[in-house]
This record gives C-alpha cells, structure tokens and sequence, in this order.
C-alpha cells in the first residue's frame, strides 16, 4: 500500500509517519519509483505499537527505540519478549529499595522470583510501605484475597497474548496493562459504592 | 493527655498539631489551666483522619475541611456517607462527559445507578474510551471477568467498614480505596509475570 493508505489505516498522519521513518523507528517501505515506496502489514503492526508506546504508555521516543530494538532482536523466550513490554512501562523504584518481604510472600505462594521483575516486586513494597505509614494494615487475609482475584486476572489476560508477531505481544502487554488499570480502578470503586448501598442503604 | 503526647501517639508534630488547632480542623482540648488543655481518643482520631486526607489522598485543606464537616454533620444513612469519603478522592470528570454507557451496564449488571456517582462512572467511561482510541478491544467476556473480581474485592471491603464512628468510617474508606490501589496494580502486574513464566517459560 502507498503512505497515504497506511495514513488511513493506522490513523497516523503522513508527517508522523514521514518523522517515524527519519528517525528510523518504521523500515522504510520497498521503492516501488523514485519517488514512492510501498508499505505492507508488517508496517502497520509496527505502527499501531509505535502508537501505544508514545500515547497511552506515555514513552519517549529513545524509550520507544529501546522497546522496538527487543522487538526487532527478540529474546528466545515468549516470556521474555513479554518482560520487554512490561520492563518499558515500569516506574523505576528507588535505588536500593530493599523488598525481601515481597520475595518472601511471593515464594509463599509458589511464584518464581525472578531478579529481572524487582522493579515490580518494589512498587509492592512501596504500596505496602504506604499501608504501613498510614497505620492501616490490611485486615487478615485481605492480601491472600486480593493476590488470588489478580492472579486469575492475569491467568486469562496472558492466555489472551497474540503470539503471531514480536509487535503484536508487545503491543497487548503494554496497552492491556496500561489502558485496564484505571479501568479496574474505577470497576471497583463502582462495585464499593454498589456494595455499600446493598449493605447500609437497602430501602432507598 | 497533653498535646505532647497526642504528637507521640499521632506521630504528628506538635507545630502541626496546632496548625490544625488554628484552622479549626481540630477541637480545641479541654482547658486544664490557663496555658494547658486536654485532649482524648476522639482528638486521636481527629488527627489520624486529617493525616490520611492531606497525605495519602493528597486533599488541599480546604478539601479536608469540607470532609471534616460532613463527617461533624454525618448524612444520616452509612452509605451516604461512605459517599463523603469517596467523593471527596474522586477526580472530577471533564465537564459533561456522557457516559450513558456505563448507565447502561450497570443496570444490566443489576447495580442501581445513582446519579451522586456520576463521578466515577465517568472515569470508567474515559476508561473505556482510552481503549477505544487506541483500537484495543477488550476481548469478549473481559470486561464481565473484571467486574466479577472487582466486586467479589469490593463486597469483603465494605464488609469490613467500621461503623463504630464518622471518623473510624470515612478514614477506612479513604485510605482503604487510595492505598490499596497501589497495591493491587503491583499484584497484577506480578501475577501476569508469574503467569508468563508459567505459560511460555516452564523450563527456567
């Protein structure tokens, strides 16, 4: 397809698409004359995770260079094709932040720890830290629940994983992460309220 | 107990401790002499509620203060105001966002649908919106999956309100929705790390 068609399919303006390819973020498509070059799918797929990455995961365009370098020289592993999603959207936890409490709980439910996810494992301890500063501990078991509501949220989120491009998994884990959390978020603050009026307002 | 020990219990600094004394945020103790008051539990809780407003939940003064009054003058059912609290954390939607969709939902969810919340059905309209833009559907069934969780969560939650006072009440609710966010978004992102270990990565 020419530029203009991968304009309208992608949603992608021409300029960008023109300023993708300078900075060599999109392969330039094959010269079909001096001056057009024809682009196909795999041009589209790499857009469209060029999109997530600048918009909704909010990554500059070095981050998204170092994400498409992973996608272009993937590790063996699926696994760890998924971790270079992940990876990119992850705040950074302050340096030496110790969260050996997070192994800990993370061996006693029989997940693997993994030094490579420790930036996640301390946004734990820092969420935990936050609970603790507060004065307000979690009610027994609250963590075991909430731990086991994730997990079978995540089991049916990675089952869900396209594995048919290095782009398209890419692509799922950062926008299914980044554009369901709020979503999650507000889910249960409607469920609170819906709760709350089923137990304490049952008349109105 | 004297205002020294109402800063080492509180672990609020005794400038602060008058600040709040200054703005009215908190009652004046009971005069013991020309120079001294008293101040008791209620003083304690007084203070643990401002601190979780103006820390965690990041609440201006004034904001503190609006949720100070309602919870002086509680609404006369538990659930308006479990209300006080969660609006007073919510984020204001843009100006008119419509969201009949999420109406719409919840009514086939069975949940009533009170307009005093529109606040937060319309951050789970943005929500969905943000998928929508970025052409990320959720797969069929995902968002009943999540609603599901979210409820299962939010029923033990509102279980556990403390309804033995205002303060004890609004403090739960504020801190129980701003702190645990947090941490249930590190779960997730855990649980599908553990997930993807598990499904494409069995033998490390």
């Amino acid at each position: 397809m020419r530029i203009s068609e991968l304009a309208q399919r992608s949603g992608v303006p021409i300029a960008t698409i023109k300023y993708y390819l300078r900075e060599r973020l999109l392969l330039e498509g094959e010269l079909t004359s001096a001056t057009q070059a024809s682009y196909d799918d795999s041009h589209l797929d790499r857009l469209r995770l060029i999109r997530a990455l600048v918009g909704p995961a909010g990554l500059s365009i070095a981050q998204v260079r170092a994400v498409l370098d992973q996608v272009d020289h993937p590790p063996e592993s699926v696994h760890d094709l998924l971790g270079v999603g992940a990876e990119a959207i992850t705040k950074k936890a302050p340096v030496g932040a110790s969260h050996e409490r997070v192994h800990e709980l993370m061996r006693a439910w029989g997940w693997r720890v993994d030094e490579k996810d420790c930036d996640t494992h301390a946004v734990l301890e820092e969420a935990l830290q936050g609970l603790d500063a507060a004065g307000f501990p979690l009610p027994l078991g609250a963590l075991e629940d909430y731990r086991q509501h994730m997990e079978a949220i995540a089991e049916v989120e990675v089952a869900g994983v396209p594995t048919d491009s290095a782009e398209a998994a890419v692509r799922y884990v950062v926008l299914g992460t980044v554009l369901v959390e709020p979503l999650l978020l507000a889910l249960r603050r409607m469920a609170q309220q819906e709760a709350s009026a089923r137990r304490f307002d049952p008349i109105s």
